[in-house]
């Protein structure tokens, strides 16, 4: 592809087209690409860092609660993955299956792993013989398999990439605690590292996890048509696993009791968030702190008598910020600096740096803020002492303008007919009393697509009356189409 | 299962039996157990944590060569994983096959990937147009498929984990320079942090990366039977897979080439490396660069009296090493310190620390080492500036063990008798002149089962005869039996 016709074609506008603008940036930020395999994209180097960089720090904050990581294997054996019934069903339709291997038929099929729990769980029987054996605090970062024809980069791929977290516990309350624990760490995460606000609640009965007494999910709003994006989950099994698979345990007194589980998990659909929530006409806006490169600099000169000047104050610049920025330098000298700028903003870096020949007499760079587009001269002494301080506010910009989009397009709502004018002009999320009923959450849905995204911990102290039915109701819950 | 029983029986003896040996310490300093899929092993936390610490230096080091990581897809359908000849006819044998998905048959069979030439050429295709795309440089962190019925811990199981490294070069020399370059990378990886020491060399035609134009190696001693083990491999793929999947390129000229490739990579079998080179009769003994715990601390009381006074100390001595060591406190209340001692052992912890009433009162502790046994008061004051320097002895020490068991174990032989009896024997390697033809190399083969190793970098200026056949040999190889 030519370079400069790259930038003659505009991205999308985003409110026009968001499901377009989305492709495209994918795309042209080089974060994904289409893949020869059907269902599934290829990560490539710039997406890929952005992930690594999420995963090292969730990774931090998932160890800091005690857990360690482990592998267990890819394929899950048919009969084993059968053993869990509500489990089986919910995830069967989606399964690869592996029939030969080694030119000879399975006697049984293997499943590639949609989900571990039918493989971890046998391993937990095996480990578990006393309560001095637990709690098992578990956590993979692996690949699972879903059956998808119609992937969308990050957000729904027939191959996806996450961390699921195995627990084990003697009591049904340290279980608990544990999942509320892990939604915490997820929210926290979201919202520190990715400029994320997000609701945490929990699923309805219909929505919760295969198997699951109960799920807690934390819900984002995107950019754009203002839909949900579930951002993580964590489900307290109950001792359903534990009975199914014979995590069996003597407790203190000696007496044999079945273990507790809890499971939980982030996928890399929140890079899929991370380019919704903040990105723009002009492409991506990386979050600081989980951004592959924080800060680019850009040399520019005309005349060759200016270019040693400007190369010099450059890697002056560089070295004085490498100890406090992951920093790049676009030294091209096939792009010109206007296409450069175009580029490093597609690509969201928080951070320009631009340095010529005037900024090399003055001893200063001029620095563009990609969410601002602000223009400020610095001096080249004072800036290692400043970038950390413009990196910080730009993270809290984000989160703010974030924030307010969520606020501002949230409504609390008592008419079924507001919730479906809402729902059709991809006004935001409805935040309404429900009676609790299956029937009315199953018949919004079948109307109007949206569904209860969660049941928010926050709710007020007045019962009210369920949008649907008018039937007396205990609790609002979120309204929304999904991705 | 019993704790005390546990160390009443002692561990299988390294030199009368290491394959046994080698099995139990897997299983009891919980490394990996078995697993309810045939061929597969589940890695424990320590086991895993063992690997991540590897993962994470290596990382660093592709890294610092300019690689960047990104992930492609598991599944490589039939089609296109036998695009290239040579590769499906060396891996077809081995693959799984997924021939079902979403509740149908599929069109096509999809292989999971036993490496992934075949999925990320054909992306590399799409990506390159002129020489200013290359070099393309990626790695990933993966799992691999490749089919076993007789795992064996790390060292062999039908799905393993590991990192492929994949580039594209506008010329044959650059791709070689670089395929060179990563061999070197994990030779000083392997003998810097595992303290083993490598022969880096050449792979024979006939041991060579299926579809490669030549492969690079390093090979390890282990201990007990003295085999080796293939601990690297970096391969210079040619423009094979260049013409086959099209990576074609405008080089300076404006004229049409194609890309030529390389692929390297390292698996978790290292971890099998680090417990048969360095392990003993008591177990593990880690290196202590990778070691998940550097240095375990534990507490000695008898009367509750001295409890306060031993737990103040043990507090003090943890957050003193907690800035510049790994280190664990051994609290359980359950075990004695005799036990606590032997577990430590087993899982091969570098340093100990025994702080009781007597270490109290001299304001000390009691180190012991792993590698020598030896035992020291240290005073707490000094014993942070201290710990590093043992750290790094140990590891030096280690390292100096294990070069000087290759050395030893390593001869130079001029009869095929001579080389019978070594193999019989598990005597070592043996290094030889070959002739170059395949003949001997596979008549040696049958007749012993011992392979060429290499062709080591490090040549004898003078040519001589072929240890099989006595013809004019221009080079010496290492045979061996390897796992
Ligand atoms: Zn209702
Ligand atoms: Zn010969």
């Amino acid at each position: 592809m030519s370079d400069e016709r790259k930038y003659v074609e505009e991205l999308s506008d985003v409110e026009d087209d968001f499901d377009r603008w989305y492709v495209e940036v994918v795309r042209r930020a080089e974060l994904a690409d289409e893949s020869p395999v059907r269902g599934t994209r290829v990560v490539r180097p710039y997406g890929f860092a952005l992930w690594e960089n999420m995963q090292a720090e969730l990774d931090r904050r998932i160890k800091e609660t005690g857990v360690q990581n482990a592998y267990f294997p890819l394929f899950i054996p048919q009969s084993m993955l059968a053993r869990e019934a509500e489990h089986v069903e919910g995830f069967a339709p989606e399964v690869a299956w592996v029939t030969r291997g080694g030119n000879k038929e399975l006697e049984e099929p293997w499943a590639v792993r949609p989900t571990s729990e039918a493989i971890i769980c046998p391993m937990y029987a095996r480990w578990v013989q006393s309560y001095r054996d637990l709690p098992i605090l578990i956590n993979q970062w692996n690949s699972v398999v879903r059956w998808e024809e119609r992937p969308r980069a990050f957000l729904r791929s027939l191959e996806f990439l996450w961390q699921e977290g195995h627990t084990a516990h003697a009591t049904l309350e340290e279980a608990e605690e544990r999942t509320r624990l892990m939604l915490e760490v997820y929210r926290d995460f979201v919202e520190t590292e990715l400029a994320v606000p997000v609701i945490p609640g929990r699923k309805t009965e219909s929505e919760k996890f295969a198997g699951a007494l109960r799920t807690y999910t934390i819900e984002a709003m995107m950019g754009g048509k203002k839909w949900a994006l579930q951002s993580g989950t964590s489900h307290n099994l109950g001792d359903h696993f534990g009975r199914v698979f014979g995590i069996e345990f003597l407790d203190r007194n000696g007496e044999r009791r079945y273990a507790f589980n809890t499971s939980w998990g982030l996928s890399f659909r929140m890079v899929g968030a991370v380019i919704m929530v903040h990105g723009d006409d002009r492409g991506l806006k990386l979050p600081p702190r989980v951004a592959p490169i924080q800060v680019v600099i850009v040399p520019i000169w005309r005349k060759e008598s200016e270019r040693e000047a400007v190369e010099a104050a450059v890697d002056r610049v560089r070295d004085a910020l490498l100890p406090v920025a992951r920093v790049f330098v676009d030294r091209r000298d096939d792009k010109t600096p206007g296409w450069k700028f175009n580029e490093w903003e597609l690509k969201g870096v928080p951070v320009r740096l631009e340095i010529g020949p005037r900024d090399v007499a003055n001893d200063q760079v001029t620095l563009v803020r990609r969410d601002t587009h602000e223009k400020q001269a610095i001096s080249i002494t004072d800036l290692a002492g400043r970038i950390t301080e413009i990196l910080d506010d730009i993270q809290a910009n984000l989160f703010a303008a974030a924030s307010r989009m969520l606020a501002e397009n949230t409504v609390e709502i008592d008419s079924y007919d507001v919730l479906k004018e809402r729902v059709a002009a991809n006004a935001g999320f409805s935040r309404a009393y429900w009676c609790g009923s299956e029937e009315c959450e199953d018949r919004v849905k079948a109307e109007t697509k949206a569904t209860i995204r969660c049941i928010p911990f926050d709710q007020p102290e007045a019962p009210g009356r369920c949008l649907v039915c008018g039937e007396a109701a205990q609790q609002q819950v979120i309204w929304a189409r999904a991705y």
